[in-house]
Parts: C-alpha cells; sequence; structure tokens
C-alpha cells in the first residue's frame, strides 16, 4: 500500500480591465490584444440589451476577426437557470464552437452570472469577456469571478469560480439605464467607498450633481475606481474566506430583505442600501461609528435617491426564516460586516438578538 | 478612461492519494486525516456498487463523525447528464450539504465524473473525494481533475476542472469486477508503461499470471505505479496543454472507434487498446519503433485479453466522421501521439492519408 501526494503547480492568473467611455465600439481590438483567439465566439445578451447594442458589438468583432454568435435570452431573474445553461450548451455546440472560443457576456448581473457559469463549464471552461452593460454589474459582478445560476429553491447555488480573461466595461452604456436601475448601482459604489475608501466617500459627497446627470468623466474615475478596491480585495482572497467577505457590507440583511420580500419588490442595490442603513446603525452599536460618519453614510445613500429604513412591520422571525438558519449549526450568531469609521471595515460575529434588537420596527 | 489588471495569486494545490487493499473500511479515517471536515457530506454512488460496498463506506465515514446522505444513480453512462446533475443538486439541498459539505464519489468513471462535476459547481465548489471501484477508475479518471456530463449531442462538451481534495483507491473492490471490466482497465495500465515507464513494461510481462489472478499486492503496486505517473504528468500540465497530450496515445483511434460503433459494442479500455496497437503500426512508420518494441506491446495487449485488431471493414471516412472533423481548420491534420520506443512518446501532426492509409482494413 502506499500514499502519496499530488502537487499542482501554481499558474498565476492575470486578466485585464479597461473602463471607457465607448469602448464598446472597440471590443474587437481589446479583446484580441488581450490574447484571445479571434475566431468563432458567442455573444450572450439578454434581449433588451441586445436591441440597444449587439449590432454594434458584433461589428467591432467581426472588424477583429471574430465570427460571433448572437444569442438572446429572456431579459430577468428567470434566465437564470440550469434550463438556460443548458441551451446555450445547445447554441455554443451548433455554432460550432471548441476550447478556444470565448464567450463575450453583454449585459447586466444576470448575463455575467449566466454566460460566464456557461463558459465556466463548456469543454471545461472558454475564454470569457465580461462586457457589464449596468452600473451594477460593472463596478461589482463583472469582476471577482462568480458564476451561476438559481435553483428553484435556492438563489445561487449552482455555480462555479470562474475568472474572467478579460473586462471591458463602457461607461456610456449607463446613459441608457432606467433611473431605478442606475441608482441601485450607486448602492455598491456607496459600499466600497464607506468599507474600503475614506476618499472615495468624500469624492461622492462632493459629486451629487455629476452624480445625478451621469457625468461621462465622473462615472469612469467611478467605475474604475470602485473595479480597483474590488480587485484589491479579490487578489487577495479570491474564494471568500476572509478579506473578501468585507464586500458583504450591507448584504446580510439586503440578502434577507430579498429573500422574505420575494423578487420583484425591491432590487438588489435597493435592499443593500436599506442593509448598510442598518449596518452603520449596528455599527454605531458594535463598533465605535460616530453619529456623524452615520450621518454622512445615511447622506450619501438617500442622496444616491435609494432607500435606508426598514420595511415597517420587519420582524426577526423573518429574518430567521429568510436566512434559513440552523439554530444548531452556527449558534444562533451570524457573521456581520461592521464599519469602525467611514473607509475601514470588520466582520465579527453577532448573535440575532443583538442584530435583531435595535432594528425592530413598529 | 483607465486600463489595469487583476493579478490573482498562485494558490498551490496539493492533495493526497491512498492506494491499498481495505482502505475502504477506513475512509472516515482518512478523509478526516485530510483535513475534510467532518459533517454533513453525500455518498454518490450507482445502484450496483452501492449494493455492495456503500452500507461499509457510510459505517466508516460515520464512525469519523461524517453525517453522509446516499444518493444512488442508475449504472452505466446516461447517467452522465445534465438531468442528473440537477437531481444530484436537488439532494444535496434537501440534505442541508453547505460550501464544507464533503462529496464522495463511490464508483467508476462514470460516477467519478458526474459526482465530480456536481461538487465543481455547488455553491461555486466543495471538497470532493474520489473512491473509485474499478480498475479504469483506479489508475486513470480519479485522478487529474476532469469532470463532466455528456450533452445529448457531445460526450464530455458539459465539464470543469476540478481536481478532489482526496483519492482513496482500494484494490479489494477490483475482485469483484466482471472480467472483461477488469480487463479494460489494464489497456489504461499498459498505456501508461508504453508511453511513460519503460521499466513498468517489463514489470507487467513478468506478471501475467499475477494479474490474471488479480493478485492483491500486484494490484496496489500496478494500481500505485501508474497514479504516480499520471501524477507527474497532470503535476506538470493540468490543463492538457503539452505533455499531458501524451496520456491519449491509443485513444484517438479508440474515440474514433467509439462513436463510429456506437456506446455499448466496445468499452473504452477495449477501443483503446486496438487504438494502441494501431498507433504502433504507425510509430513504426513515423516514429521509428522496432518491429520488436511492437511485437512487445501487442504481446500485453493480448496477454490481458484485450483486442488489438481494427474491425473488418473500417475505413478513413468512418474516422473523418467520428472524429468531427473540420478539414479547412485543422487542414486535414490531426495530433497523434506516437512512441519511438516502449517508455517514451511524443506528438506530432499526421494528415489522415498517414493515418488511414496504413490501417484501412479490407
Amino acid at each position: 500500500m502506499g500514499t502519496f501526494s499530488v502537487e499542482l503547480g501554481s499558474v498565476p492568473r492575470t486578466y485585464a480591465v479597461h473602463v471607457a467611455q465607448g469602448s464598446l465600439d472597440k471590443l474587437g481590438e481589446i479583446a484580441a490584444r488581450s490574447g484571445i483567439e479571434a475566431g468563432k465566439a458567442a455573444l450572450v445578451a439578454d434581449a433588451k440589451v441586445a436591441a440597444i447594442y449587439a449590432d454594434r458589438v458584433v461589428g467591432s468583432l467581426s472588424a477583429s476577426g471574430f465570427d460571433a454568435t448572437r444569442i438572446e435570452v429572456p431579459p430577468g431573474e428567470p434566465s437564470k437557470s440550469l434550463a438556460t445553461v443548458s441551451a446555450l450548451y445547445e447554441r455554443f455546440i451548433e455554432a460550432g464552437l471548441d476550447r478556444q472560443s470565448a464567450v463575450f457576456a453583454l449585459g447586466g448581473g444576470v448575463i455575467g452570472d449566466l454566460a460566464g457559469f456557461a463558459a465556466a463549464t463548456y469543454m471545461r471552461g472558454v475564454p470569457l469577456v465580461q462586457v457589464p452593460t449596468t452600473l451594477l454589474a460593472q463596478v461589482d459582478s463583472c469582476l471577482g469571478g462568480k458564476t451561476g445560476v438559481n435553483h428553484p429553491r435556492a438563489k445561487n447555488v449552482i455555480g462555479a469560480f470562474y475568472q474572467p480573461h478579460l473586462v471591458v466595461a463602457d461607461v456610456a452604456t449607463l446613459t441608457t439605464l432606467a433611473e431605478r436601475e442606475y441608482r441601485e448601482g450607486l448602492a455598491e459604489v456607496i459600499k466600497y467607498a464607506a468599507t474600503l475608501d475614506g476618499a472615495m466617500v468624500e469624492l461622492l459627497e462632493g459629486s451629487a450633481d455629476a452624480i445625478a446627470r451621469r457625468d461621462g468623466p465622473l462615472l469612469e474615475e467611478i467605475v474604475e475606481r470602485s473595479l480597483k478596491l474590488k480587485a484589491f480585495v479579490v487578489e487577495r482572497d479570491e474564494r471568500e474566506r476572509g478579506l473578501r467577505r468585507l464586500l458583504n457590507f450591507g448584504h446580510t440583511i439586503g440578502h434577507a430583505l430579498e429573500a422574505a420580500l420575494g423578487l420583484g419588490t425591491l432590487l438588489h442595490g435597493e435592499a443593500v442600501a436599506i442593509g448598510m442603513a442598518a449596518a452603520a446603525k449596528l455599527s454605531r452599536l458594535h463598533a465605535g461609528l460616530s453619529e456623524s460618519d452615520e450621518a454622512r453614510l445615511l447622506g450619501l445613500i438617500r442622496s444616491a435617491g435609494l432607500p435606508a429604513q426598514l420595511p415597517q412591520g420587519w420582524r426577526s422571525s423573518q429574518f430567521v426564516a429568510a436566512l434559513n438558519l440552523d439554530k444548531k449549526r452556527a449558534r444562533n450568531e451570524v457573521e456581520f460586516v461592521l464599519i469602525p469609521e467611514l473607509g475601514r471595515a470588520f466582520t465579527r460575529r453577532l448573535t440575532l438578538e443583538q442584530i435583531m434588537a435595535p432594528l425592530e420596527t413598529g
């Protein structure tokens, strides 16, 4: 008998991130320059985004030698399903995609997660290019390698860590977003500032007008700065075992709200905004956050047009049900992200009682 | 506008491989010692294998604190489907498996590929323990991280590279294999010897009787030696971009045979055996393999009770169709593994004409 070990080489993986107004029209060129092999490819987009941008993108890809098959899926969260992934495999096979063929994911978070998972699992992984077109996707989900779809019984339970080979964010696409969709993306921007970048808090405070009118150069600055913060975190903790957990600021209660209220009531960013306001309150009690810092955070949230109040009648029983907590296992505790001041964060285990008592409302 | 890069840390990944008679009864202990967290787990097995071994395995796991849910799937290749993976997710959720819960894959290659893919994609990856019970799985598919399922239109087209956290091979399970299933595993053993290990050729030549009676200590030696050779290769080329391609010796024609004849006519190992015999003939023409080395390889194949002859009437048109070759792209060429002598191999692009002319049969 014998025992030995397999020592796999450690392969450093690096990918480029481009943030610019108008980069959609240079997508083919940027992809080719990044080492993505020209040839057969897939462009996966939701039908709404495809109607606005797919022709331009296919044109740009084609000019650089990519023969991209357009694949459209219905807009919205229901497309994040194993059935849609299966349909994508079918289209990839029909189009003759092989191991070198790239998948371009054009759209918001749903498309990035869905097409990313399909790319991760087609022929054991093909090159993936994230081309986010919403603010939420541009500042958050396009970078970091979380891909996946929902199971009828649980969100995001099917998935893989699969880093893109390239990210291209054209902030000009943000001008076509509906107001509410634009604003929800600001919640994640505020999250980076509140947890990791005190100077960015000041930048946001001083730019309310430019943010509201979606000023191009300012959006470039905000998106790039957010993505650099996320890259800093992901580079140090790809699998969310430590540092990356800080990016869950506002998300514990945010996710519980989304689950309790059901899809469509609150947008993700709106739920996160409420979650951040609640986390700020808890940070005053458990992390020494000053009242003035809490007020500044609430100011940012409100100035972005985002909600900051838990719904009337919100009770801890909903929270417990929504998080599907196993009382024995977690000993009734939740790992919670707190901020001792704007621009810094840490995690701490809080009991349900500690979380809920200050938050329960009429 | 800006461009920057995300530099992901390179994480060395190491896992242990245990080869021993009787290790099935120590599985829980070995897993716990390897750092797999005791607690909820899944044991995925085909119904045939489960009937023989599942009780013992669950007992061993339970003694070390694992609460393993037994999940049985029908034996055979049709279980390698997205539908079965979806059913596994459902069972994992029902059983309350979380990110730390291990999946134990007990069985042959189908179970390893299927349960491996489910583990790779449940909650973006949970610990996977390969517990192979066929010779083919013990010497080959349990190690190296290839997981996946079939699409109705193409084999293995859905999948991921996902390394197991632990491999435990109990050679005692090989004594319950049907004769034909045992013999097909020997094809992969012969492949390692022919391509990478001349001394192992001699070992096999001198052990025909012990191999035929499935001698325990000899099987330990053969399985461990085969896996060490595979580990050597995978450590240097996880993603099959160079060295790992040598392990396709006999597989180019083998896969074409499997595809042309349809499932169930030839076992995988039988097709590989015929493919190796054909590759030896081509190695004489294109790599200088001596007649005596070719004869020794054919002797090993026949002594293992494996076929070495292409089917009557085999023609290049079938080969072209089966490999789904795109004439324009591959310029009519195939990357082919040749051996200049027993124990050494290299790849060379051969034209279809070069491959088929010497092989076409009445």
